[in-house]
């Protein structure tokens, strides 16, 4: 009777794309140096594996966008099966993309060199259409996610090298590059997507039950416990220390910020689980790109307190706002999540980058503002000459968050529109926020309730 | 009609203790040497940070907290929000307090020294408010809770001061100075709000569901499987490769014994998943103490066996008798999983500590127990002389959960008094249990059931 | 009225079981010199022990077996209970057995040396009774299982040992001696206990529930999450690193493929749970035997689809045909998950072992083959003579799974004649997958549903 959710001959499409994977994995990867066989007339050189010591971080990361953003988005009643299993598809997909594609900028004589160190980046590169999908949730078939994630990772890694290797901005935990790219991305496409204007008003499917909001917090807790991990895991020595001091007292004080601004501004001062499952993780985004800088403890609980206030201010007034007046659903709210506080974090790293001083920063202020130091590497190419000061250090931290969100907002309505008026299907308002058009379900279930 | 169930009062304190914090992090916390960037002219040390080495097992204890003990109490069917959030705000309010609290009793030059050591400690001593608040579950506000929580942390840092560094006691789990404090304490502040004689019986609330069940699970698993680094965390060498095997060991032989004294004791020997959620736990409370010691895999598998036992025990009938008799509800069983577990773990430690030789122990004597090498460091006063022989710190380690007890129970009951008889809202009986009293709970779910 | 469903005798047997474990630990484990404390003279080595470097990837394991296993078989409705909780009782039990049977192979001095290794060894070991669990679920008792995983876990040291070190096969990850064996060993006990021919219909407990389907995506993520950790953990050095990497491209890209897949040969398009909960991991298994050879990211991803593709395949169309045809259950499809793709993974280990020299593997080659280098170490004793040659050792590797399968089956078939005409007590078919006839089972929530 009634047309199938998704197209047969989009997921013939994205079977396609897995095998050209497959060829280019064949025609340009190859194992970096530390993962080939030493020579067997080298001195051994112990069992240990100085290149993979950062695997635990990496798991950590790992647990985050498997089990962090998958459960985070079982919130809806009706969704559980599709936050999943589709974090699940996009994450695997998107992992091999993003070694590819940040790959192909970094080849070295054709190749691209595989590592552990590859497979952290891809990781965090899945973040950003993860983050995007939360805009987005419910609203679209699976093929429409699959296909902007290949899209936008690809925008994703230009504006991350554009970013860190020609404005030399610094981003330790990624909130511009990551978390303001995939937010305004996705609230673009969502935008480009919204509904018209007589069927704006918010179906029944789109809220929590009982059951859906503890699964949810499985979602929460590991994104929280596992925070530090994200922020830190790009950083070394005792930046890295920093980075998990920092990300941890963000994190408490954003909490306890959240639950008391969720008492003071909801309806008869009960605590809301939307608030608590997100808001609470705010203080991760917002002390990102300067995790690794030399906030002091008070810096990092500040800078949580505030990220705890605005997102929680911003799910109770601007994202119902929004909705009314711009037909921008964003259903998991990913501009109180990551938008806003990854705004707050580009604000505080060009505060905290234009007081910057080699005094202060000693040998780590050429790793952490390479622009600063005079000493470009291969790689780094200086805009605006040699040894950049902190005045205008802080000043390409602000072009660097300027140019992503345009970067982020563009690429995402051009992705947006091509979602909507191509071949693509797209949903109907009663649609939405329902598994079974992509899904087997239970049959008594599905009666029962 | 009704009050709400938390004054908005309480949240406005909680976010003033908040700013507090903010200030005393200002006044007093500085990053560690280890955290701080290294002069531009000293040689650069390698990527690798020592200091950081135990940051695995810091997230393995992470996940206990946030995860273990959020889900293990979401087994009442109707309190997952609170078991869940109100773990994530306790635990957010606690850390922070707790590197104060600690910090001002390791000041140097009137400093905090920051480092990941401190959030280690944190973590650990959010467990402890985090027990207590399994003997109260659904029968406090939340703003009593945090409250207690701020009482218990401080009294728990000079408790452990004590025992640690005046008594010179071992305590590698921390089952004297965490889980029997915890316990104790929760219990006393139980006994001060336990229900007046006519409202004793056990609500119709008080009881899980079929789901509510299975996400306990998640925490009993996540406890389980992670206890080792709890037990491990603050033992180096060799000592922490004991500790990990003899937690492991324990772990799995209460497991079994925990199912099999289960069954036999149980109606219809049925099995019951409030044993299995808990007791299955109690070998890691019990072998806590005494993890790093030489006990052999026997020793450890012992402990487990008389632990599981202990616990399934206590659960079937000394818990409704504490109920019926006390009207001590203790809704987790916390005197089972850690009450009288903690008490074994003590009793092994005068045990051991009674055997312990040079000959044994050699270099690592002095490390465990520090005042029988007559080896005072710079904070160890040692009382009753240098050089305690076997049987002295025997009696030291029985002295030592005798204080534990005293503090925790004494601190318990004026804590519980302050909850009671001063300006905090103590809910009613048929407030008791439900989420839907501090939080927004799904309109349509909510008729539903 | 009816018989308890698990006699109160089969538990007394476990005790006794438990407490003959306590007197094999007391007679013959000791621990190893690395856990001991150094000599009072030695000089300190520093804080750090190598011996415990592999810690973070134990956790990794223990979260496979204890949250992965057993979260992956709560998707049955009404078996949630025992999915999770005979996991724990199973693999605590199966733990110190594998350490007392894999010790007694290996002892030194008539000692068991007990280390880190040890453990996790036996977390590998518990892997393969579970995987065995997966094809019985819901249709034996506790007592069954126990027992069965007792027997189960000898005969598997005894394989393996023979696999390893007699045959000198490579096994890295384990396809062949843990997924085969647990596989065919289940599928042969489900033979031998398959219901009559008039009683063959699938019952309709034998199914998932909306919630029951979320809870199993735990299990199925920390899988795949962790699985390279499981698939490395043996590895060292660049090896090592290779297997994560081997190990991550094959999981994704049999994540994709099953998603594709599954649509393409499902009722009208639609995903099934069933092929996302299990194939997705497919790639894991099927990448074990060789994750750590060279096969290039191509080959990892290429296995991947490989298996992905035959797992759905599987669920689709071979798993209803075994149960129409043979009455063969297999509840979870343990033979699309494990089965199939550990031949797979032998047959690719085959393949790179007859392509393996010198010239590619240099000082690898001995430790990935011993038996190709001539250089034998004290328990290699080489089948064949000295210095196999590839076409050889390729032959060695389908020797290999071809022995595990025959004692996986004979040793099944065994098992199950035991379990079912001896004096165990059977499951009717109207008890299958109920946790109530083990379980206290919360009363309202029973008759409810």
């Amino acid at each position: 009777m009634h047309s199938p959710a998704a197209k047969v001959s989009g997921y013939v499409v994205l079977m396609i794309v897995q095998i050209i994977f497959l060829v280019l994995f064949w025609l340009f990867v190859r194992y970096e140096k530390t993962a080939m066989p030493l020579a067997i007339d080298a001195e051994d050189a112990g069992s240990a594996n100085e290149h993979v010591s950062k695997y635990p971080q990496f798991q950590d990361i790992q647990v985050m966008i498997f089990i962090g953003f998958g459960f985070l988005m079982t919130f809806l009643r009706k969704y559980g099966y599709s936050a999943t299993g589709f974090t699940l598809f996009m994450a695997a997909l998107v992992v091999q993309w993003a070694v590819l594609m940040k790959g192909f900028l970094h080849m070295e004589g054709g190749k691209i060199s595989l590592s552990l160190e590859n497979i952290i980046d891809a990781d965090i590169a899945a973040a950003v259409p993860l983050i995007s999908m939360g805009a987005l949730l419910g609203r679209t078939t699976p093929i429409q996610l699959l296909c902007m994630s290949v899209f936008e990772v690809a925008l994703f890694a230009a504006n991350e090298y554009l970013a860190l290797h020609v404005f030399s901005i610094c981003d330790c935990g990624g909130s511009i590059t990551v978390h303001a790219f995939g937010a305004y991305f996705g609230l673009a496409v969502a935008l480009m997507l919204r509904p018209a204007s007589d069927q704006n008003e918010a179906g029944k499917l789109e809220g929590a039950s009982y059951t859906s909001d503890i699964f949810a917090m499985i979602g929460t807790t590991f994104l929280w416990v596992y925070w530090p991990s994200f922020n830190s895991v790009l950083a070394d020595g005792a930046g890295g220390e920093r980075a998990i001091l920092n990300t941890f007292l963000s994190l408490a004080a954003a909490t306890v910020t959240t639950f008391v601004v969720s008492a003071l501004v909801s309806h008869e001062n009960k605590l809301d689980m939307v608030h608590v499952q997100n808001s609470t993780l705010a203080g991760g985004v917002a002390v990102g790109t300067v995790c690794n800088l030399l906030l002091g403890a008070h810096g990092a609980v500040l800078i949580g307190i505030i990220a705890g206030t605005v997102s929680v201010l911003g799910y109770r007034y601007l994202t119902p706002w929004m909705t009314a007046n711009l037909r921008l659903h964003d259903t998991c709210g990913v501009h109180n999540l990551h938008g806003m506080p990854a705004l707050i974090s580009a604000i505080a790293s060009a505060i905290y980058a234009s007081m910057a001083t080699v005094g202060e920063y000693q040998s780590e202020l050429q790793d952490i503002f390479p622009a600063m130091m005079g000493t470009n590497g291969t790689e780094t190419k200086i805009m605006g000459g040699l040894g950049r000061n902190a005045t205008s250090q802080a000043g390409y931290q602000l072009f660097g968050i300027a140019v992503t969100l345009l970067i982020a907002i563009g690429g995402g309505i051009l992705t947006g529109a091509v979602l909507k008026y191509t071949n693509f299907r797209n949903l109907k308002k009663d649609e939405h926020h329902q598994d079974e058009h992509y899904w087997e379900v239970p049959a008594a279930e599905n009666k029962e309730e």
